[in-house]
């Protein structure tokens, strides 16, 4: 996938609430610099706080990518939309989207596209084939987040760790696993969409060889403690070839994601399960703390728990969100 | 996908030699029933002892499938094969094909197909859409073969456990997750090709429900410790929620298949591993035995390796090649 170029418009559409605006969210979030404004059609319920603008008024103000940052049942193209998506493309804009359907397999979109010279990125769709993973250690240092479940803080993470590492001076890039992740990189690869033989290698081709003291951070995906989607999460630890694993966890959740019968693993049975996975490529994997999302608990529990945590391993435990990821990287330096 | 109908013609087109025909040998070693004949073309250097027959004499012999059961160089499907294939589906005959190419993606094969209502089965490519797994018991009983790398008979070792189960009169089925068992079991997933977020689902798919006392045999892929195949690997066991796993290995391979700086694991390790991996979709699972591929020893380095094996772990260890497998299935019942 080429890079999606920035400043974005955030395309909301019609979207139904705030909740389906989360994907936009995420993105505003971390690089709010990039998000020009965002445009809202009759009866959308999400507000991103971004200045609202028409195709025009974006093209005009040097929008170079509309995002369709929205979720809905189906993940689908709504007809509404299109008129409004296929102006941005003679504007010259390109178009990028998270959606289950794929922008290109609207006609429309494809003609326009193909018309006015411009791209159309389906995050979700990996746009280039992989090769094997090979499974030789390469240069450079490595972050992976792990968790004991999905949606457990993973991206958030790998993401506080970047804009802590580079605060600091040090060498760091995120590297996307999703397709929010995406949309905040301009670029990644959506792992849990490419071909089963090829998780690693997606990975590999991901995060490359680079300078000694330069660290990728890696979002992680899924957990191993997951029956829908631990073989993914496996490909990706043995891809990315982790030097410092980060476990991620949400204390108050009651049962894996989507699965109301399983329970959540222990932290310990957790950590030790990654850890020992991740020996296959990267014997010298070390766990340097664990990301707590405390967003259920209010202030004296979440420093309560974090600091249970600490007690328990002898490890930083912070919530990015709240903090930062400052032990974390001080426990990697 | 559909089932694929048998009788089949084994169609060796060019093959450049009797390695390239793998697959088909397979086919006539498992189901020599279902081969009425095989089909080679000038300078074809491979035979599988089977009768030479046309296209038109296939059909006079009621052959239901022409299976392109050959390898070559990038999975091509050779001009010089499409008269002969576009002639059987003239005269009535379903086309399956393992190669990495689609039959479909040949316009004078689809064409074909369609204008004479046949089937083309492309084996390496799912055909159907799956679920996100739930991780949820069902019934029936399941043998998953696991392994130390890939290529060490965990194919075989399934096969040779569905014909021991079936000798004694139990209730069991062999199901194919690669293309050689799909054509020998008529139907199948080739579970590396799947998307990653539906390994497990598809799984579940493969092996569904059915009577408590029915052995669904489970052919495995991979090795949990390939970092290049791992998570298709811990997929397909969180898939099969296996009762009883058989370890397959092959004593004399000296690294890792692919990957020549990579050494195999240790068996305990890797028994470990897998039953530790697969509680987490069955509490109950344990390893049953060994199925050992001796076919680089003499009979009494072979004796003595099987031997050794069943001193240190107490159970069953054979080579299904030379003696069946009704030690594992001694271990089972």
């Amino acid at each position: 996938m080429a890079t999606i170029q920035h400043p974005y418009l955030m395309f909301l559409g019609d979207v139904p609430d705030q909740l389906a605006a989360k994907t936009a969210q995420g993105i505003v979030h971390w690089r709010r610099d990039w998000c020009a404004g965002q445009l809202r059609l009759d009866g959308a319920k999400a507000d991103l706080k971004l200045p609202d603008m028409t195709v025009d008024e974006a093209a005009e103000a040097g929008v170079k990518t509309v995002i369709v940052g929205v979720a809905n049942r189906g993940g689908r193209i709504s007809e509404s939309w299109i008129p409004v998506l296929v102006r941005a493309l003679e504007k010259g804009m390109d178009l990028a989207s998270g959606l289950h359907r794929r922008l290109s397999d609207v006609p429309a979109l494809r003609e326009a596209a193909a018309a006015h010279g411009r791209q159309l990125f389906d995050v979700r769709h990996p746009a280039r084939d992989f090769e094997v993973a090979t499974g030789v250690k390469r240069p450079g240092k490595r972050l992976l987040a792990v968790g004991t479940d999905c949606s457990v803080g993973k991206m958030y993470t790998t993401l506080a760790c970047e804009r802590e590492m580079r605060r600091r001076g040090m060498k760091a890039d995120f590297r996307a696993t999703g397709q929010t992740g995406i949309f905040i990189a301009g670029d990644g690869v959506s792992i849990d969409a490419v071909v089963a033989d090829f998780i690693s290698g997606a990975v590999e081709w991901l995060s490359p060889a680079n300078d000694p003291d330069h660290w990728d951070l890696v979002e992680g995906q899924g957990s191993l403690f997951h029956p829908s989607f631990a073989g993914v999460s496996l490909g990706l630890l043995h891809g990315a070839q982790p030097d410092v694993l980060v476990m991620c966890h949400e204390p108050t959740r009651r049962h894996m994601r989507g699965l109301p019968d399983r329970a959540l693993p222990d932290l310990a049975d957790c950590m030790e399960a990654n850890i020992a996975a991740a020996r296959l490529t990267n014997p010298d994997v070390r766990c340097v703390g664990f990301s707590i999302n405390t967003a259920s608990l209010d202030d004296r529990a979440a420093g309560e728990y974090l600091a249970s945590v600490e007690d328990r391993f002898g490890m930083p435990a912070v919530d990015p969100f709240r903090n930062g990821a400052g032990p974390i990287v001080d426990a990697i330096v």
